[in-house]
């Protein structure tokens, strides 16, 4: 998973854990499904009951409601194993993060979620510090690359490893939600290798 | 303006035109107040109506319903007469540029309609259309300042000048939007710097 693919956890992944655990995931399932086909906010506290088998009033005891359930859902996406690749360069790590982003959202069944998500947080207050909270987490561990390519003294440790793996990202995800454009391997190629010039030019480095 | 300011035409740039063109400005005026006061769907019929003083009946007949009033009042917003920024160099002008983002978006009134753009087009095909077309067009305005970079030899002619100026906002975008955190001008001028790096480095450059 990149820092934008389906916040769905890969199967084995999810945290261990009894009936409420396993609760959850059914939930948490149901509303994945309920954003892919719907989107928010035409999901439904009933399709989320009639999907996870939970019931409606326990959904709304435990989750308050839609807003509820969509930010639990997000919280559940980012309890996952996922991290970032490890090519052995930073151009390799930076460029496979930037193919992740494109395989992701080019796949419109794996794409449903999340892009979901980062509707509903134009409408959802908690969605959106949901969502904050998923892609901060979901960007540190990116970081991880950076701190590998400074070990190898592929950049200087003063850089600013957010701005970095967010520079990798950004173009790809300006055209896939604000300026609603296609995007393809070549572009994840060329956001890969300005955010590498940029960072060898110490364009990100910490004043 | 720049790409992503409020898609509302200065005073005195609004095309000429008879009692239609100011129908329909009175309109795109509703629209844009409605989006920034309630977003979209909030949005209704109804309310264009009562704060444009056009008739429900006739809202509907000429502009089919909600979707197209939205749709309509963002081809409009790109009938503007803002240009990119002309500094005399590269760089002043992505610095320049980027920071237009930061002011319009960090602007609470002058962030709202555009923010509703936004959002509306995750559940409005036309929407997502006309978003599309505003933002094709906007950039293909900034190219001018690469089209004089080029002329002024601090850029070469093979230089994907649309790649470019996406580059310097995708950043600060994708904080607005996505990953939801703050921007500033210490992030604006990152950006712009980022930008200029890869073009010297040559990672903008067609293959």
């Amino acid at each position: 998973m990149t820092e934008s693919t389906p916040p769905t956890p890969p199967p084995g992944t999810r945290r261990p854990g009894g009936r409420t655990a396993r609760t959850r995931a059914a939930v948490r399932d149901a509303v994945l499904s309920g954003l892919a086909d719907h989107g928010y906010p035409g999901l439904t506290v009933e399709y989320v009951a009639d999907h996870s088998g939970v019931h409606k009033t326990t959904l709304y005891r435990r989750w308050g409601g839609l807003e509820g359930l969509v930010a639990d859902a997000l919280d559940l996406a980012g309890e996952d194993t996922w991290t970032p690749p490890d090519t052995g360069s930073l151009e390799g790590d930076l460029r496979a993060l930037a193919h992740e982003v494109v395989d992701a959202f080019t796949d419109d069944a794996a794409a449903a979620a999340p892009t979901a998500f980062i509707g509903a947080a134009f409408q959802s207050e908690r969605a959106e510090q949901a969502l904050r909270a998923f892609y901060a987490e979901r960007f540190t561990r990116c970081e991880a690359v950076v701190a590998r390519a400074v070990a190898r003294g592929e950049a200087t440790a003063d850089v600013d490893a957010g701005a970095l793996v967010r520079a990798v990202s950004a173009p790809l995800m300006l055209r896939l939600f604000i300026t609603r454009e296609p995007i393809d391997g070549e572009l994840a190629d060329q956001s890969a290798a300005a955010a590498l010039a940029a960072t060898r030019a110490g364009a990100f480095t910490r004043r």
